[in-house]
């Protein structure tokens, strides 16, 4: 299954997206109860305005699943090693599998002990980090989440993709305004470098390196080349901390050994770690209040009146007017996954 | 006790810095077992090539002792709310006394739950964070820090110094070389703009807005207005983070409400959040080898033969260096910390 060139894009309401998407993966050998997991995952992505952690992840999805690397169905083991850590073998099963299954053990005891954390390996990709610490918000935790994915991004004065694009994702619970932090320690996607090189564009400074390690705006040379961190030195910095942490906790792999995600063809090799706090056991609860208004002192800061949002002020925008008037979706993608459902 | 200009610069030993920035401190009220441990903190960051949380503080330092705002001798009250949750009052005595107080509680209890946490609040400035994640990378725990500090950096596409400069600390074991990041998520410090200031010269683009939320490279209109996040956006939303969740779990004040670090007239009003995570309850020895070959890997991956640095690297260098030729030490500085011991 190929993914398809862009296309014309035509309206979709989610109720939709995630049928289709479900019978998709459920015709490629998921069953039911998974393929509606990880099809609410993608679909929450596309309703965020995060289309490249969306429904475009279906024919990948569906190739693994053919190929045998995705196991559905295979429940994931979870066992308490210790009063506050799970650790989690997800059987190759899918990441939202593994990941939601993980959160339903976190909450309760991080409720009893405070914090709870957990390790989670031989599991696929979980897709975007907000729909997890959005979840604990929710109930009332803060949370962060971190997870190693392929080898896309140069050391800081180094050569070579050698250091994920390990995004980092934060909840912190405020009302029906939480604050959801998901980013990549990347400066920018491999695919919006291939999408430059696609129309023959240059690339802004800053985005990558070519295969020397030499700064480029050739998107060509990029691609072969690697990704730079955001932020320079410090987000070089942050991005090999997260590499380090996950992989040594979830024992997973390293650098260019971390394969599953974008491929079809590599096992899944990559770790992912979940964070629970309670802010009971601390009461929080004039705190939090402090909190909401501060960020609402923050979001009335805008220069010239412009908008200033708190993390996940724009994905809850985005999602409130995607519900109303359907998602975007591009037409040959969406034609592709239909023709799935009918194999 | 004023902060002295700028002198001749003169090598002095680490042993010395200690004694004589400790009996400053006990001239100035503390007791000779916190002045100790927040000399050992101040020499730590001069021995690390970070002047700016090193001894230059002694004169604040001195002020709010005088003051009466730094408590000496005031041993923290510390709770386990819960089985993993250590709630700590540091009764306004010295930062590090808190902090070291709280890893001497964590440690134990991360070893047999897996992971605890830390909340501290009504308790000093905790200088430089790597000599803390580095003790406990030391003992073989991963660990996490984070601190709110006074509203000096503006949110993305706002007005006003209404976030912290919210450092980071991360410390991940690997033998003798673990990874130890210690960073604001501030784009540079208010000092340096100040230096800049002082000297007449144009801060970089990027640095700086004014009172208005201008980008630019006036360092008096910087100083009046705040200092820009680290890499954009995303930089912005970890600072933001950092302050929620400080903030939030430590009951401690946010934005412009947070007091007492560089000021020697408010109380302290920040927090500081301890997160320590076991690796052997996970049974991360073989990947603790396979991190170190991975470290090694990046090390190796300069661009013409040049330096890449794991974090943490270059500070060990530096306080090696330092250890055998002596530590350079600002010369008007050095009379007035002296001076102070003879009061």
């Amino acid at each position: 299954m190929q993914t398809p060139t862009r296309d014309s894009y035509k309206l979709l309401g989610a109720e939709e997206l995630r049928l289709t998407v479900t019978n998709a993966l459920v015709k490629a050998g998921a069953t039911v109860s998974d393929a509606q997991v990880q099809a609410n995952q993608l679909v929450d992505a596309e309703l965020r305005g995060h289309a490249s952690h969306g429904i475009r992840r279906v024919p990948v999805l569906c190739d693994r699943l053919h190929a045998g690397l995705i196991v559905s169905g295979a429940s994931p083991d979870t066992t308490w090693v210790s009063e506050s850590v799970l650790d989690v073998d997800g059987n190759l099963g899918f990441g939202p599998v593994s990941a939601h299954a993980a959160i339903d053990e976190l909450l309760p005891r991080a409720a009893s002990t405070g914090v709870a954390l957990a390790a989670i390996r031989r599991s696929h990709h979980i897709g975007m980090l907000a729909p997890y610490v959005e979840r604990m918000a929710s109930a009332g935790f803060v949370s962060m989440v971190m997870t190693t994915s392929e080898g896309l991004v140069h050391p800081w004065g180094g050569a070579g993709a050698l250091v994920g694009t390990n995004p980092i994702g934060i909840g912190v619970p405020s009302g029906d305004t939480p604050l959801i932090l998901d980013m990549s320690t990347a400066a920018v996607s491999m695919g919006k470098i291939l999408d430059y090189k696609a129309k023959g564009l240059e690339i802004p400074h800053g985005w990558a390196v070519d295969r020397n390690g030499r700064p480029t705006t050739d998107a060509a040379a990029a691609s072969e080349g690697a990704i730079s961190p955001f932020g320079g030195a410090k987000g070089y910095a942050l991005g090999i901390a997260v590499e380090a942490i996950v992989g040594l906790l979830t024992r997973t792999a390293f650098g260019t050994e971390v394969t599953g995600t974008l491929d079809a063809t590599q096992p899944t090799t990559k770790g992912d770690l979940f964070l629970v706090i309670s802010t009971d056991v601390l009461r929080a609860d004039e705190s939090a209040q402090a909190l909401a208004r501060y960020f609402e002192q923050i979001r009335g800061s805008g220069v010239d009146s412009g908008v200033v949002s708190i993390p996940g002020d724009r994905a809850r925008r985005t999602r409130t007017e995607r519900l109303e008037a359907g998602v975007p979706v591009d037409g040959a993608l969406w034609a592709t996954i239909q023709a799935a459902c009918q194999d």
